[in-house]
Formats: structure tokens, C-alpha cells, sequence
């Protein structure tokens, strides 16, 4: 039995055809169109065919595709509300998909299917109740329990990047005042690291005209105290929302992926010991954090997931 | 068909015979004694005889017996690992209790069987996703999603009362600094008001030698400045703390026990308006927030509850 995953982002479409062990038969990644929902459907049908081909199937072997969406869906009807990086508005992308490909479609957003993929394959593996959050540009996250996405009662799901860690902190895009993301993504990094080279701080960074939270993390290796300080005061931040998660819902595990994920313990290293000394007696087994495993094919193996397991499929309502 | 529900306190036990449409049959409050585990079967097993004499039934009509106990239970195992008000330490209670009563006996936190009364019987009715916080002494709280407590991988259940909310607040009993309940609950009101006083604050409490948070609330109702901005202080950190809890697990509605709650609107109305400034665009649909409906009689009727729902107990192991 085969099953698609795609991964709808604001810059790539990512899909792959996955047997039911879990490996990657065949991939695709295109550029997402800039076209909005137009043309979509025939986009999304000539990567089915491709990945058919190069994996060497005829078709009648999928038994039904997975899809994550970069914005707000609403799994229980197949609906995607609003996407903006995507240009799309309350677009039944599952029922258009179901009636092209004549077979289940299940749809629910990137973030979910991520963390369904690190669920099945990667670092979150054997586990049920998972807590997943992506540092990167954004702030995404998911939470998993008893292996099955948390969505609360309008499909949302975990919103992690705009819980409030300084009450008085940045204005964020949502309206909000000291959301996560405006403390601790990536451009937080780098803002944070550029005040303090325009204080005049000594920085290997200084000497830079662009950098990126990469460039932040590997001054950091070097042991470069303005890098450091900058790690430290996001992981403050960090910490801080994850040990008040963990206060609320007890995962097994935290995984933690983006790029400051990659970057390993020079970021996760601190942040594991300001959790636990944030939790203190409130946790009393170890609280593993490890970071996401499988990279930028998280979505698409976890799409594939969802589209392989009917067991999950009650919870999200199949468009006819 | 009739349970029994347990509800064992620091300072009272209290227990009812429930019929299966959630009516008290009977109710039986005593002191709990000093002597700690020692000698409780006997007294439970007094009660649980005195139940059946005043409902005039004989005891087959009783088909199980649940227990609530204020301190940290494994509903897993059906023991009392800690529970510092009562004495006991790694009690295996709901075994006891099955042996001398021939009857299932199902276990859980005292903060945990008062949600499932609420949800059951009180304002939570008709709701499956409910989060409840009780505000008095300290701060009680639980997650019900799904209809079911959620636990957590060390059935700890929900902490509420230990989210950081002010990094650098002051130390909590737990070892933490910040703890919503250190600025929030009924003794923090206390001492913000009585610093007020102490620094020459006019205020209608200024008189009274000892007053009480449900003072303050009085105070309040009559415009006292003093006693209205300990009131934004406290919901401030409880708004916060509800908001983020809403932004990771989106419940149907949120429930506030505890004297605050009985104090109606001159405390909830703020604290509603606050978490919905909180959210912002991130729950469009109204999250109501309504005060405990069963009063003391929450945990009774919600242990008769959880002895009444079978379905509940796959996930409470039945001790044998």
C-alpha cells in the first residue's frame, strides 16, 4: 500500500509517494505558484502523475493522499479558511482533490503534518503525546495527544508563537504585545545581535553586513559573548512558554525543529536546562527535547501518515 | 443505579450517594482526622454505611464508588503517592477500598473530580473540552478534553498554579519564582492590598485589623480604589495565564471556582475582558468563561461520576 504527502508552503510544494513502512518511494518539490488557488488542482495532479511514474506505479496502489496547508484550515470540513502566503480564501482544497483523484483526501495544516512525521518516523517516534514547536522565520508548533493532532474547538491547534512572554514586549504582526515570536524566531536573533553591534559591542558579527540567526548560532560556537547573550536571552523566552506548556499538558517529549534546531546544543542545550529548572518539582521523570529529524520531508511523511491512517480519519470529516 | 463519590479534603471529607440522573441521594461531611492514613477505611467505611441508611437503600443498588484526594494520586495504579494535608504517602487507597466494599473504586485528584462534577452537573454541562481553575487559597486546576481528565505522561494533570507569569516574581512554596499562584491566589490579594494600607493607601479595608480576599472583593464592589487595583493586579496574571493556557489547547470554555469566582462580576467581568485582549484574532468564535456551579458539591458528585461512567475507568487502572 502507497500513499501521497503534500506540503503546501508559501515557497515550495513538496510531495512524495511513501509506502507503509514509512520510506520515501518518489519526490517532487516545485516552486509554489504565485497564481493563488488558480490552477492549483492542475499543478497538484501533474506532481501525482509524476511521482506515479517515477516510483514506477500505475495508480490503483494509493489508497488515499495526505495534504498539509501553510495557513488556517479547517480539518473537519477539508476547507482551507485563509492562507495568505498562499493567496487562498475559504477554498474547499479537499473536496477538489477527492473528485479529481477519485479517493480519500485529508487535509489539515503544515504544522500538524510535521509534527505527524516526526511522530511516525522521526525524533518523536513511539510516542503519543508530543509536544512540537519550529523555530525558524515564524513560530509554528503542534501538539499531538494520545497520537492524534490537538486541534481545540475551532481547528487551530497550538499556537505557541503568540503565547504572551513579556507583557510589555514588541508589538506583534497578530496585535498582540510580547507574543514568542517577536522574542525569539530568527529575526529576533538577528534584530537583538544588530542593537548590540550598534552599541558598539565587540562581535565576530560586526564585521558583517548581513547575517542570519545562522550566522548568530555559529559566532556563538566560537564563544562570542554578544552571540551568546542573544541565545541566552531567547532561550529565556523559549523555555519559559515550553516548561508553562508542559505545566498544562504533560507531554512525553518536546521536539523542537527549524533551523535553530539544526544548530543543536549551542541553542538546545541551555534551553533543555532552563525547562527543567523552570518545572522543577513538577516533572519528575526526564523531559527529553530533541530535535526534529526529518528536516524539510517532516510535512510530506506525515501528510502521507494521516492519508494512511483510517483509524484517524473519523476526527477529520471526508469530503464526499 | 446509585454511586457513591468521595471528596477527601485537608480540612473536611465529604462524600454523597448520587443517582445516575446526578441527584445527592445523601450527603455526609466530616472533619478529616490528624491521624493520617491510619484507621481512614474505617472511617470511610462509617460514612459509606450512613450514606445508605439516610437514601434508605440496602447497598447492592450500589454499582461503584469513586474518590477524589487533594494531593498527587496515580489514577493509573489507584494510589496516593503525596498528600502533604493529609498525612498519607504512597497509600494504595482505591485497593483498600475495592477489597473492603467488593466494588470497583476509581481514583483521582480532588481538583480533577471537581471538573468532571462541573462538567457533568455544573457549568461546564453539555461541554467536552473544558478547563477549570479554581482560585482560593492556592490555585486548583484541570483539563478535561474529550470528555476525560487529561493527565498528562505522569498523571499529574494540569498545574495552572505553577506557570511562571513574572519571571522575576516572588519564590513559591514549589521552589519556583513567578508561580501564577503567588500573585493571584487569596493570600497574594491580601498582601497587595495590605502593602497598600501599609504606605498610607486610603481604602474602606484600612480599618479592619484582619480582612480576607472576599473583603477585598467587597471593597471593590463599593469602588474602593485600593481594593479595585489589587483586583487588575490579579487578573492581570490570571488573564495572562488563562490566554496562554487558550492559545495551546483552545477549550470549549473555562470554568472558575474558588471564592474570586463567587464573587461574581466585579472579578470575572475584568478577567474575561482581559484574556479576550489577549487573543485577539486567535479565537474568533466567544470563549465563555462562567463562575463553578456545584459550589463544595462539585467533587463529590464528580467522583459519583467517574464511578458511573464506565467508559472512564480503560484509562483509570482498576486495581484488582
Amino acid at each position: 500500500m502507497f500513499y501521497l504527502g503534500f506540503d503546501i508552503g508559501g515557497t515550495m510544494i513538496k510531495a512524495g509517494l511513501v509506502d507503509s513502512g514509512g520510506r520515501l518511494r518518489s519526490w517532487e518539490q516545485v516552486p509554489t505558484p504565485a497564481s493563488g488557488a488558480e490552477g492549483i488542482t492542475v499543478l497538484l495532479d501533474d506532481i501525482f502523475n509524476r511521482l506515479l511514474m517515477k516510483a514506477g506505479l500505475d495508480g490503483p496502489e494509493i489508497k488515499a493522499v495526505g495534504v498539509g496547508v501553510a495557513g488556517a484550515v479547517n480539518p473537519r470540513t477539508g476547507r482551507v479558511r485563509l492562507a495568505p502566503n498562499l493567496g487562498w480564501r475559504d477554498f474547499p482544497l479537499a473536496a477538489c482533490l477527492s473528485n479529481l483523484w477519485g479517493r480519500p483526501v485529508v487535509l489539515d495544516n503544515d504544522a500538524h503534518v510535521a509534527a505527524l512525521g516526526e511522530m511516525w518516523q522521526g525524533a518523536g517516534r513511539g510516542k503519543q503525546d508530543i509536544l512540537l514547536i519550529t523555530v525558524g522565520t515564524g513560530i509554528g508548533s503542534a501538539l499531538i495527544l494520545g497520537g492524534q493532532i490537538h486541534w481545540g474547538v475551532e481547528g487551530r491547534g497550538a499556537e505557541l508563537g503568540h503565547v504572551k512572554v513579556a507583557p510589555d514586549g514588541p508589538l506583534c504582526n497578530c496585535g498582540g504585545r510580547g507574543c514568542l515570536e517577536t522574542l525569539t524566531a530568527a529575526p529576533a536573533m538577528v534584530r537583538a545581535a544588530r542593537r548590540g553591534i550598534e552599541a558598539g559591542r565587540p562581535s565576530l558579527l560586526a564585521g558583517k553586513k548581513d547575517f542570519t540567526a545562522k550566522d548568530i548560532l555559529d559566532a556563538a560556537r566560537e564563544n562570542d559573548e554578544l552571540a551568546l547573550e542573544v541565545i541566552d536571552r531567547a532561550t529565556d523566552y523559549l523555555s519559559l512558554a515550553l516548561a508553562n506548556a508542559v505545566l498544562l499538558v504533560d507531554p512525553e517529549i518536546i521536539v523542537v525543529g527549524g533551523g535553530v534546531a539544526e544548530a543543536g546544543d549551542i541553542f538546545l542545550g541551555p534551553l533543555r536546562d532552563k525547562i527543567k529548572a523552570a518545572l522543577g518539582p513538577w516533572r519528575q521523570s526526564e523531559l527529553p527535547l530533541l530535535p526534529a529529524a526529518l528536516g524539510n520531508k517532516a510535512g510530506v511523511i506525515g501528510a502521507a501518515y494521516l492519508a494512511g491512517e483510517e483509524r484517524l480519519w473519523s476526527t477529520y470529516r471526508q469530503p464526499s
